[in-house]
């Protein structure tokens, strides 16, 4: 494709998903609070109606996170509706969320009643990640430096589960239950540094240096078969696991870990970080995940070409297509390398043929194989509001005339496509 | 269709069994025995390779179950080498599947290494359940009294555990998290009644006989919506439960449940809960379960026709198909209504159609909702060994050339064929 050809084509990329992300605001703005009992209702049908009270926490402190992303970054989103919302779903989130321990530690619920009693606890540390995410977001629009706080020491504890001692989070140890790195962790808790850092002064800045940098060594780890494949759990040594827990592949983790990479090597000019995340992390999981005959990602896959245990395996979700628009266009925004823009416009097409929803304005979830809607709900218990694509901008001379960046920061759950417009220098 | 060619085709359905039974239990003793270690892997390919070695405890539990039944009950299968089988399974489920409990409670891991250290413990007690059946079994042809006691003492756990004080299964106690009757737990207690109380004195029948009937009644108030739709959880005083949990349908369980109480009806010469089983726990998930475009029954269902949020709610999977084949076919064999015949007969020819794999000679599990195989395995962490139908034949003068028993035990797991050659009168 010529470059004036792909100019104009990300060009009508941007004004598509700008349109996008105001139809999907409006959606959950108008539908997903809860004005009797605080929170956000997020298992939402075509129509808006809540098929299921249920509150997801994983998905309020998404919601709430978003709002003041919204709000802060993008002029057209800073409205008071917006705020008041977010400050709403962090009171209910900061009253509801924690469940009390005996130890004294700080444990999230996963699911709450719509009155907020807790509902069930997983025992892993993702309802804390997004609980945090929340909290430092919204300290950043109002200012309150309890919550920054609550959210540093809420990391604090997160940092001891994965680093000292993972008790708390309630599992039994079991003897053949082998310690392993599982990709989402280290991924989870680089995108935490990311956010806790963001803006900040070089003492927050060191203050997490070190776990940074230990988190891009542990995502490192997942280049496994002679740098031939990218493994979602390794062991902690960084060697390959048995068994179909060992050889399993979710490339659109992989695709998500490579631009967070990218985001670090950006920060650092650090050329190596930049190709290894460009070549194992995007290319190898672009290579093995795409599928050839229907398009679109696959959700799971085993490295020796074994069929995947998970039931939903082969199906296309909305979240790695997310992942995978990100990385590529961060990737080509970064390099300039026209495969990579090529890369982005075929996941772009598929994606946006397939996930959106015209009678809702919001997205699909969840498609078949084939590519056909499978599941008809826009909010459910892991996708909730919303779809985040920050699209950034760049000086024109620079022939890069815009750069989407999806942000999808845990698996299996919630997009936030949040387009901001305006020219920015920066990507 | 008149009554001669039904027998026809109950004849050559009865013949298909037999043969595809065989080629099952040659597939699993060919391939799943670990002769190293002991005890049975599970997640077998078509062509019998091992691709995972972790050895899951239910399916440990049902393939010794399922030995110890075809030794027991069938000719030609009463066999050295299929005793042998049964008794090694056995071994090495009563050393490794326990797991110590500070408490002293008799909990059962979910899952073993090879060499059998426990992977992962679960916080429901159906590991314990086949681990009873497996005892119970194991005892019968053995002889072995304190395998006997064991199984015993293990279902006084999960009486305990059902209805005194679930805490030592290990589940918070959450404020959120109201008190459920899963159609699951009566409905394999009661299988569990069934089994150990089989071919037992009055002694043992009047020890489970309170119980028995507290499972009967228990299934029986997921009868909802004035008698129009089973739903799979409701409360424990027997009502509807709000949201997806409430509106939840599984059609393969109520036709599970269904037989299950047919049998139970049987044993009394009670024609109201036969009814019952007939028209509430059979037509009506048969109604609202088989898919009128692609055949074949769904996996979940909401009552209210929303979407499931199960990712594999549409897929059609082995087991529920099992459950409607033993449940339309006892219910003919009890009643002698044609349309029951009928639906066997549908079901028949979608199951016998979809799920044989002729390069195995075993089944695929899982299906796509068009009726594509969507996973090729054999074996998996649900699916393993072994379809036991058990084909009653009786008398012919009946009109009714012969009987399926399919039994499947348990949710998502394991269907056992067991086909009797033979005519036998007590079907």
């Amino acid at each position: 494709m010529k470059g004036t050809m792909s100019d104009v084509k990300l060009e009508e990329c941007r004004e598509h998903i700008r349109s996008q992300l105001d139809n999907v605001v409006d959606f959950w703005l108008k539908y997903s609070h809860d004005t009797v009992d605080g929170g956000f209702f997020t298992c939402l049908g075509r129509d808006g109606s809540v098929y299921d009270k249920l509150k997801y926490v994983w998905l309020q402190g998404r919601q709430v996170w978003m709002y003041c992303r919204l709000y802060r970054t993008m002029d057209r989103f800073h409205k008071p509706e917006i705020l008041e919302a977010a400050k709403a779903g962090g009171e209910f989130l900061r009253k509801f969320a924690r469940v009390s321990r005996a130890s004294g530690e700080w444990k999230c619920a996963f699911c709450l009643t719509s009155d907020g009693k807790a509902v069930k606890v997983q025992r892993t540390l993702f309802s804390e990640c997004f609980y945090i995410m929340a909290m430092d977001e919204l300290s950043r629009v109002t200012g309150d430096k309890d919550m920054q706080l609550e959210a540093e020491q809420m990391m604090e504890q997160l940092i001891h589960w994965v680093r000292v001692d993972s008790s708390g989070l309630g599992r039994p140890q079991l003897p053949g239950d082998v310690p392993t790195n599982s990709m989402a962790v280290p991924m989870m808790l680089l995108c935490l540094v990311q956010q806790l850092t963001e803006g900040q002064g070089q003492d927050v800045v060191q203050k997490y240096k070190e776990l940074e940098q230990w988190c891009v060594q542990q995502i490192l780890h997942h280049v496994q078969r002679a740098g031939t494949a990218i493994l979602e759990n390794v062991s902690v040594e960084g060697t390959e696991l048995p068994g179909c827990s060992g050889r399993l592949q979710n490339p659109g983790h992989a695709l998500e870990a490579g631009w967070f990479l990218l985001q670090y090597s950006a920060e650092r000019g650090d050329e190596k970080i930049q190709e290894t995340a460009i070549s194992k992390f995007m290319e190898l999981p672009y290579q093995c995940g795409w599928d050839k005959k229907h398009g679109g990602l696959f959700y799971f896959l085993d490295v020796d070409g074994h069929c995947p245990t998970q039931l939903e395996w082969s199906m296309k979700l909305w979240w790695p297509h997310c992942e995978a628009l990100i990385a590529f266009l961060m990737a080509y925004s970064q390099t300039k390398k026209p495969e990579l823009l090529e890369r982005f416009f075929e996941v772009y097409d598929y994606t946006f043929t397939h996930f959106p929803d015209a009678q809702s304005g919001e997205w699909f979830g969840y498609l078949t194989q084939e590519g056909k809607v499978a599941l008809d709900f826009i909010g459910g218990p892991f996708k909730g509001k919303i779809i985040r694509c920050q699209l950034k901008g760049v000086r024109k001379q620079h022939m890069m005339p815009c750069c989407i960046d999806i942000q999808e920061k845990m698996r299996n759950k919630v997009i936030d496509i949040n387009l901001s417009g305006g020219l920015q220098s920066h990507c």
